[in-house]
């Protein structure tokens, strides 16, 4: 057996016993794949091991996550710093091998597991690469210059956001992606047939992507032909391999049964015997490490070549050198928090317009932020007006447009955040936030700065009705761990809350009106703690009225109705329930007196995260049904958004 | 100008009109669709407006809902009751005629506006006509026998759900199945060129459909004739029509200035001079009414025909006939919950295998129910094991395989619903129930009872690690407003869950573990309300502990080791908080006596829905933190969700 051949059988031995100790997992899909992954990591792919996090290396994706095995295999051999240790705790507490691919593993460009999303985070690099390219690159002088290889399987292949996320790469021309479909026939339910007829190479083709087809996808070679071809191509490329599912074990080989479970002590000694592979568990021999030293040390002369370009690059071009890190360090500017053009606003303003102004403004301090909208652009206010499109033709172009694919969209944001170099939003109705509900959790988990700018929060929708009015969508996701929800009332805690998610280390939604808000009187840092006492009465409050947005304008005026009856009022706004939790019990104590149990909140939406704060005493006025169609201001009254209501709630709690 | 082009002018002017008066909503597509409408409607089209209902009529799904205003106009104009005072009551409060199609109105069948739904409604649709007809027909009786006509746009297109819908509808050769696209170019943020340059037909080919174009989307013979051709093929069918949006309106027709405003008086007046139409608003001649009166006669007609047919039917088959008139009257047998057999479990069992037991013990008694899962059956339990495969060539089949489409799943499985004749459920892990929150948020405006089966419900996940085990997702549900989410402590609260579903109308969440759990002594019955007493002290309680599904287990050995102590602990199963909130306050203060303060909750998910029980003294244990990679019993040790640390908050909440 040849080196090649030895190293892909050991990818398939180690990987097959990694998951037979832990006895979980997933051993079919690296099987199948030893050979394609072999090809691109010993070959293809612009990477030094000894250093990770060279940012002009090519990015590497699994998003069939479930075969991590195969990615904890490749970062093992290729010497990414994963022990046999390591491999040894598969799926155990506190490895660094998890079930499912987590970036916190040196070597890991994305988490995945949830199908379908890996492809879209490729997209986004691919974008991030362009844009940046665009950006810092000069003649002799390719600063920015790697390519995007991403892994799928048919599970992928089957979600929308992959539809979504490759429809959008192949308008946008991304010549740098390259997606290597393991094409194994084979899914949980048995064959693919039984749920996918359709050709996927002729999709690709109509998304206008080079489809390439490998016979044999366990031949290196083939792979790395048809990886040749993509790179002269100024599309992107599919690259269809023709895979065995669990190749190597006799008894199970291109069957559902080695997709999702151990293979078995019985079948995996069988498997290494027909490999050609020694018997014992986690076996390496010495040669297998040494022939990947030496792509491991080609990694690390390419790394040192392009440092020593940066170098020149350095004194001939100073002004972009000392941008290029800025970019990267992600720094704000100083003083920007305290920059008082920031905080101006005037008038009756929408929130989504008060947000809108701020991208304007920030973009101009902020050169390196970028996003768009999924087709609501004008209604969103997310367009940077003077940032030009985004598109084939124009990679300096800062507005991006995703067309109607929230899920790829928040994906695709994900996938530039990881890359680094680039400050990212994106935009759509808040109702639709649903659609890309779990690219905001995969955020979450990564903890990744995108900023998702969600307008029309509420029945202020008025006119479009029931089904583009968010009602739960509020609780759905405060619930999310890691997640920052600001529901500002004006145009002051919206730059709070835009400042706050340019300094977040993880995702932040704005939530933001469709219809026109007051200016309120604070000085807008205090939105910084997420919930403040926006306006108190004279000494102890007899009640505590509480709500978010746009629901804060109907307290104001109840605290005022209330104190022409003798009751004193206190109005607290909470724009971000989390930050509000995260502050010392001394702060939140002196905002609610734990004694004061007369207490109501406000919110046009689901009660259900206001309990924690009005307590069985209190009273929540909220949706707990879907809203309807008419004049947002009929809504409001109709639904009990009203001061009069407000005040009658604090009275009933008061017992009066 | 002759009567068809009158009556398509007619439909451009009056929805037009529309818009105006209600200064909001969406001109350009019915401009831009009308003849397209028309064609369908006016001949194609199998239909009676005097008997919407009927149930062999063809369906018509207007997935791109923005364009209401041309389906208020079809239903007015054909005489489906719709009165000219609805008409000018669009988008307004306690209207017939909200911002987008609902099925309150008689005429709409799905209700849309978030894009791509319909298409997904649209196969579901399909998908029920080809197994109730392989039910129920008979040589000379074609029964059920009708098409499903989808209009949709270029949002549609783009939505990755209708992706997913469409390449399963040609996997499975839905040949009734016709959808029209509205290809007109223009999306809101402009030409659909900067987001979507892709070849929609030969997408659509590569997923086995039969791709068809029409020139001009204005002629409605043309648009016949791809009809024609829809006809004649097995596959479903794409036809691509190239029209104008905003036709007829000279200075705005073919820009994105059309799509979402009213066009304004003087437009509105330049229109109607273009168009070669009355002035005056809301203007319909009366021989627009008599030429579609005789459209409405032909379809009455053929509803006696269907008549007729069916008294014969029922005289040769008569048996048959019953059982039709069973299966769409959704009549539960007799007794059905009373059944003793549904309600016996032994040993440890994982809810998702009495959920499976369950499904084969009522798939028994309920002929009509189908359902399937995402391409993870054997996982969630979902099989009916006597059911056979629904595939091309089996119509007979009871088991659906969705592949890897958890949101298309979801539409589907509404468009089956809607259908009427069939109980359908579906199945995906829990933390995908994320990719399918749009559609079950469907379920619930349309208040359809399709049952979501989701299983793997918490860390119980285990090794699968952080991406696969669900956290914010009991309070993402819960927060639905008229969803039921019930997570079962133990087979029989499986059983109460499973015969709530059946009975309710509206959509059922069911929340079930991996992990294996004990049988309680509970009658089982208790559990449709929602909460109740699981195992109660002596005398009245010191504390209240509460959880739902695998959490019960840790309460009941709490309060064990707490009677050791001299506290007595009242132990609340919560299967399901919605059904619990619906009882009368008698019940719920006997449940949770408002005097006893000291209160637990205990639940492996984000903490938020239990306060409004727990209030400002109580505690709550859970989790709102991401999980991790390990087997699930170290996790969930690590994570507190012991009998100790419950005894624990118990003692802490009574300050001892």
């Amino acid at each position: 057996m040849d080196i090649q051949q030895k190293t892909i059988n050991t990818i398939r031995t180690l990987s097959a016993d990694m998951v037979q100790k832990a006895n979980s997992g997933h051993p079919g899909a690296p099987m199948g794949m030893a050979a394609m992954a072999y090809a691109v990591w010993a070959d293809a792919m612009q990477h030094n091991p000894a250093d990770p996090k060279w940012r002009n290396r090519d990015r590497f994706v699994l998003s069939n996550g479930h075969a991590s095995a195969l990615m904890y295999s490749l970062l093992h051999l290729f010497g990414y710093g994963l022990t046999m240790d390591d491999i040894k705790q598969f799926r155990q507490w506190g490895s660094k091998t998890p079930g499912h691919p987590e970036i916190e593993t040196a070597g890991v460009e994305t988490t995945t597991g949830p199908l379908g999303q890996g492809v879209a985070n490729a997209v986004g690099f691919a974008i991030a690469e362009t844009m940046l390219a665009a950006k810092f690159n000069r003649p002799d002088f390719p600063v920015v210059d790697h390519r995007v290889y991403a892994f799928c399987g048919d599970g992928c292949m089957m979600e929308g956001i992959a539809s979504e996320a490759a429809s959008l790469a192949g308008t946008l021309k991304l010549g740098k992606l390259t997606l290597l479909y393991d094409d194994n026939d084979i899914s949980i339910e048995g064959n693919t047939d039984i749920a996918m007829r359709e050709d996927v190479g002729a999709r690709f083709a109509a998304y206008g992507w080079q489809v390439l087809n490998v016979a044999d996808g366990n031949d290196p070679q083939q792979v790395l032909a048809a990886i040749a071809e993509a790179r002269r191509d100024e599309r992107p490329s599919l690259i269809v391999c023709k895979t065995i599912i669990g190749y190597g074990c006799p008894a199970k080989q291109g069957t559902s049964g080695v997709h999702g479970s151990p293979l078995g002590e019985d079948n995996l000694l069988a498997t290494k015997r027909t490999l050609g592979m020694p018997e014992d568990s986690f076996h390496v021999d010495e040669d297998v490490y040494a022939h990947l030293r030496e792509t491991a040390a080609r990694g690390a002369q390419r790394e040192q070549e392009w440092k020593d370009m940066m170098a020149r690059y350095a004194k001939v071009y100073p002004e972009l050198a000392r941008e290029y890190e800025d970019w990267y360090a992600m720094k704000l500017p100083e003083g920007l928090c305290e920059d008082p053009e920031l905080w101006a606003y005037e008038g009756k303003i929408a929130t989504r317009a008060t947000s809108g102004t701020m991208i304007n403004r920030l973009a101009k301090r902020l050169p390196n932020l970028v996003g768009g909208s999924a087709d609501l652009a004008p209604s969103n206010n997310t367009y940077i007006k003077e940032g030009g499109d985004y598109s084939a033709e124009n990679r300096g172009g800062r507005n991006l447009h995703f067309g109607v694919r929230e899920h790829a969209m928040a994906a695709i944001c994900n996938g530039i955040a990881l890359h680094g170099g680039l400050r990212v939003f994106c935009g759509t109705f808040f109702v639709f936030s649903d659609y890309m509900k779990h690219a905001i959790r995969m955020s979450a988990i990564m903890k990744l700065p995108v900023t998702y700018v969600l307008t029309h929060d509420s029945i202020g929708v008025g006119e479009d009705g029931a089904t583009h009015e968010p009602i739960e969508h509020l609780a759905g996701l405060r619930a999310i761990p890691d997640v920052q929800v600001f529901r500002p009332a004006d145009g002051k805690e919206t730059t709070a809350a835009w400042l706050s998610a340019l300094s977040s280390n993880g995702p932040t939604c704005l939530v933001l009106t469709r219809q026109g808000l007051p200016q309120y009187g604070e000085k807008g840092t205090e939105a910084f703690k997420g919930g403040y006492v926006l306006e108190d009465c004279e000494g102890a409050p007899d009640v505590l009225l509480m709500a978010s947005g746009s629901e804060v304008e109907q307290c104001v005026a109840a605290k005022a109705a209330l104190a022409g009856e003798g009751i004193a009022a206190r109005v607290i706004s909470m724009p971000c329930m989390e930050l509000f939790l995260r502050q010392d019990k001394a702060y939140q104590e002196a905002v609610m007196p734990a004694a004061i149990r007369a207490r109501v909140a406000v919110e046009a939406g689901a009660t259900m995260p206001w309990y924690r704060f009005t307590g069985l005493d209190g009273e929540v006025i909220g949706l707990d049904h879907f809203g309807a169609s008419a004049p947002a201001g009929i809504l409001f009254k109709e639904y009990g958004f009203t001061a009069e209501n407000v005040a009658a709630a604090a009275k009933k709690v008061l017992g009066k």
